[in-house]
């Protein structure tokens, strides 16, 4: 399929390289090009800079946002949260109309340090605010429960555990478990939450899931719903 | 111990009667102990009115919230989060003072129906509320990530499964798991998330609790942290 994966971070170059892995035919969008590629510097958490991580993912090509968009049978929103709806405007809502976006953006608000709040939370959600601001477009909220690493290998955290997904087009949803069951996922490990709604459930956890993450010592944890369905 | 719960809806009868059947001392307190046997209808959910449950349960006694914290040398905090701080102070601060407060409460808004929103979130939580406006108690938020059959009763959910609690004093959480311990939770089951303000986490993770429920169509579940600590 063709796939546009949005955003430069370990996330998106994670999801880059696991589709391109699985056969797709991958492009990484960003803003601005030439800047992304300037970058020389490792960021604020030591990750290499692109253009060092390009070198070993020759296949990836980094597009600007419209280009991605205009590829794209498939959209990963891989952005940071708060960045989200720019990006994804900058792409284009003519190119996003009837295609599958996968969300699995945080909308993380860091300003304050670790534990981190959220950006919107309670009474809306970042999965609800890209939809309603792109109608035509059909959202799937999944994966941000866990560290990026183990949304594209489950199988990093021993045993059984789950994954949410939140949307309103059923179609879309199925697009999507099947984009999981790629990356690994039990189909029965896939718990589907209902419509985009449901974002505000999975987005809300993360305070508890960065708290875990501290008190554990590790981001390759997950939660299991028990009993198993 | 003498215990003081506060609340007369479900979860407080469920807390007085499983900690009177553990040895404890317990009251319920309420605000105006006529008015609650006064009620002869079943509430929202058809649950029996206070008088009924009583006739089953004549060890425990229903008295008047500050009756309550004198009584009391633990309080569990089994109001409608909504409710919590009137309740609390109603108990007296003096009452509260140096003592351990088991915040089991949900602040939750059900104006708006199912799910629920929080009536308070993501730059504080009903927890913090709490310690911050009784600085001498010592709270501790616990349980209230799962049914009130389930806190008091853990082995409704088989298989392994997590409790959390947070609080910002060492020897009140060490009570409170003691009190965990005795309701069946095994001491490796429950996790310490660190201070008062990881109550942000599990209250913020109700949203996707009651999903959850809507979907497995049960409220006997739980999540379990894997791998196993």
């Amino acid at each position: 399929m063709k796939i546009a994966v949005l955003g430069t971070g370990m996330a998106g170059r994670g999801f880059a390289d696991r589709l391109t892995e699985l056969g797709h035919d991958v492009v990484i969008g960003t803003r601005d090009v030439q800047q992304t590629l300037a970058r020389t510097e490792p960021d604020a958490l030591g990750h290499p800079p692109y253009a060092v991580w390009q070198q070993t993912s020759p296949e990836v090509r980094l597009v600007p946002f419209p280009k991605a968009g205009a590829h794209a049978e498939l959209i990963v929103n891989a952005t940071a949260g708060a960045s989200s709806l720019a990006a994804l405007d900058a792409t284009g809502a003519a190119n996003l109309a009837g295609k599958v976006i996968v969300d699995i953006a945080l909308p993380l608000d860091l300003s304050q340090g670790m534990p981190p709040t959220l950006t919107v939370a309670n009474t809306d959600s970042l999965g609800e605010q890209i939809q309603r601001t792109f109608p035509a477009a059909r959202v799937v909220k999944t994966l941000n429960t866990v560290f990026f690493e183990v949304m594209i290998e489950p199988k990093r955290v021993p045993g059984e555990h789950n994954i949410f997904l939140a949307g309103d087009d059923t179609d879309a949803k199925n697009t999507a478990k099947s984009l999981l069951h790629g990356f690994g996922w039990p189909m029965d490990a896939i718990i589907d939450l209902g419509g985009i709604r449901a974002a505000r459930g999975v987005e809300m956890y993360m305070p508890l899931y960065f708290t875990l993450s501290a008190v554990l010592g590790t981001f390759h944890f997950n939660i299991a719903v028990t009993p198993r369905r």
